[in-house]
């Protein structure tokens, strides 16, 4: 549904701003960013037709201040001018503008309670920008013990998505850094990995988000998130790495 | 509409939870918290009847890590044991089972600018909590700079309140902080008051927000939160300052 301007090539300062693209809204992202996979998911699981602008955050181009007062991505320029950021009240947003495939609950109180889980998850989003600064303080206990109560989440719920027989909003919200979760491994060893015993549930849901039509179209194997990764560490952030020559 | 545990005393660690009261939801607060002031302001412009158990948060009762799973305030119970807390989750949802006075706009796209001015607020919170750190360090222009995009968004929106005619969702969630925000000018001096050139919107919205019945309801004067502010600093947190000895 969506169409990557520049080939995908992360905009920078100097740069001029596409111009919007009639009948579609206009994604501000960057292919490595957690945060804007979020509105990826969204667009994508309710098929809106959007295009998408990459942006090099390291050297950000002057009109992005003008999208987000910050600086930030994601941000969704709207076809009258209106934009809106902050992931999790993009995505809301968006949820209530189609109703195609609806992802949060109707139910004002499931919807609290789903808040209150993707809320929680923020223990482990913190965790994992440790391995960006000090990777060597990371402990292996504390990351399983914050993924703990998602087992448990998920017991409870009986179901194979925390939404339940489908991919809902708690599941898209909380997908990027579980996509990114074995990046853990790779940089830090073995006992990050979960271990099937103990979380049975999650690695089932984990295997079935990756079928889902939606996680498959902002996809990267945990190879590439590595790599630039990497990159970032030395300094070179290679936003363009996957960039395809013309 | 509230009704208040032991006078308002503040339970400790070693403590018991007081009973659910038949026809009221729980609020467990604390006097001075301005997280908790929120859900205090939705639940009294709603006229939602609750009853409050106030939380000693340096000693912290056994019982309130049942009700939140980092025993924090605020938090609510219903009636059927349903716990839910998060001062934006909370007021979200009160506002959503009850008709009495809404509060958010019926407007998708609006509730969403509405969610976005409520985030950029958090720009003074992390100010204002730097008087709790290291007040040196706190630059005045840095604190007026924070509020200007209020001025300027009230100057927009070209009514009394960020909501329209009545205080709303926006006004009650930024309410807390600019009922204290005077307590800078007296830790720090006087270049932290807001110039009547520079904030004449604000200043009225200020002005007029005080004498709505909600935020009467939970209103302190300033000099009370800078003497438990003081207390806090010193290192015996106040909590019961103002509790009247039966």
């Amino acid at each position: 549904m969506s169409q990557v301007f520049g080939n995908g090539r992360h905009l920078s300062v100097g740069s001029t701003a596409p111009p919007l693209t009639k009948g579609k809204l206009r994604l501000y992202s960057m292919r490595f960013c957690p945060y804007a996979q979020r509105v990826h998911l969204v667009l994508d699981a309710k098929k809106i037709p959007y295009d998408v602008v990459n942006v090099n955050l390291s050297a950000k181009p002057e009109w992005l201040f003008d999208k987000h007062p910050l600086g930030k991505v994601p941000a969704i320029e709207f076809e009258d001018g209106t934009v809106l950021y902050e992931s999790l009240v993009l995505c809301e947003y968006l949820d209530s503008i189609s109703t195609t495939r609806p992802l949060a609950s109707s139910d004002p109180l499931q919807r609290a309670k789903d808040k209150l889980v993707i809320e929680r998850f923020s223990q482990f989003i913190v965790l994992f920008y440790k391995m960006y600064q000090d990777i060597n303080a990371l402990n292996s206990d504390d990351v399983l013990q914050s993924l703990e109560e998602f087992e448990i989440e998920l017991t409870k719920r009986d179901s194979p998505y925390f939404s339940g027989t489908r991919p809902g909003m708690v599941d898209f919200m909380i997908w990027p850094w579980c996509e990114r979760a074995d990046m853990l491994t790779i940089m830090a060893g073995d006992r990050f990995s979960l271990p099937e015993k103990r979380f049975p549930k999650l690695l089932q849901w984990k295997k079935f988000m990756k079928e889902d039509e939606a996680v498959k179209c902002s996809y990267l194997d945990v190879s590439d998130h590595v790599k630039f990764l990497k990159s970032r560490l030395a300094g070179t952030n290679d936003y363009d790495m996957l960039v395809a020559s013309l």
